[in-house]
């Protein structure tokens, strides 16, 4: 998705205009369809754009799914920054859980899973620069103790994205509370 | 797959033998052409048996993709019971690490997610259910903190199953100790 933006961001006009098509078709045709039975030539049709460009942008329809299933969550965005790591954990958190736990984005996610497998997906890629910002910036302006990156992974994004998945009716409002407040409780004390 | 093997259980004979084949055929056409261009009706005559028998027995193509990933995973068999918390969870998730790392079950899995969403997998309520057993059976015998299970779930079960989903590269024998030293460094001291 990074790629996708960076190039509307560049392109401006036309180019702009196809990824506004191609994400709405995508959201439409999986409110309609679901996203099992998402195919590209489906999606260009809907959006009004050739297939081939649907596939010179993205590669393959899992890079498309997962692109739209993110794309809010723009890897660039301003991030939590409250000056204090639970808070900033907890906002970032909170904004996972209501964007993957809607219904269309979710289904997105379950159709991404199943094509996922080959190196780390573009979703896990972005989420682990973000982890890694809001990690670095409070790591560099405290001297209290600070999960690791990969700590970040295991115990706040898989679990909400497992639950995404697998789970759903079990996401609410104290999930990302509870995961935050569990990986700060495993930090060694004044480390 | 606790409904599948009672069945076999109780019929035993053309039952199991029904069982043995279309596990088999799972597995093999899984190798061949990869678990999302899996049909019932390849695996019915792969098996020998007929589709509407895969259909009576596991309902649809997902309940059967999840049954053969997970059923070496059998619910009813011994945990690891050495009376210490921590070695009873480790070998455990060493067992889960183990099992859903290999590339045959990490490619059923990912065709189980995509099509899971409608209530909790059977995947996730035996594991729901061992964890239950595992942590009941300490916290009877120890008056020591003990995790509950949702926390089990999403610190331990969840971080295995979506790296085998999404980053399979980044699982290895050390994932399954840390992140049971992360669920028991989380734990209230002496509550």
């Amino acid at each position: 998705m990074t790629t996708a933006e960076g190039v509307a961001r560049r392109e401006g006009g036309r180019s702009a205009l196809v990824l506004a098509a191609v994400r709405s078709a995508v959201t439409e045709l999986t409110a309609e369809r679901g996203a099992a039975q998402l195919t590209v030539p489906a999606i260009a049709e809907r959006a009004n754009v050739s297939a081939s460009s649907i596939y010179r942008r993205w590669g393959d329809l899992p890079t498309l799914l997962a692109e739209v299933a993110t794309y809010r969550l723009d890897p660039d965005r301003p991030l939590p920054d409250t000056g204090d790591l639970r808070s900033d954990l907890l906002g970032w958190a909170r904004e996972l859980v209501e964007h993957l736990g809607r219904p269309s984005n979710a289904a997105m996610l379950r159709a991404g899973a199943a094509l996922a497998g080959d190196g780390e997906s573009d979703c896990l890629r972005n989420r682990r620069a973000e982890a890694t910002r809001l990690v670095e910036r409070v790591a560099a302006a405290s001297s209290g103790p600070v999960p690791d990156v990969p700590e970040v992974i295991d115990h706040v994004v898989a679990p909400i994205v497992y639950r995404v998945i697998f789970d759903p009716g079990s996401l609410d409002d104290a999930v990302a509370e509870r995961l935050v407040d569990g990986l700060l409780a495993a930090l060694p004390a004044g480390d």
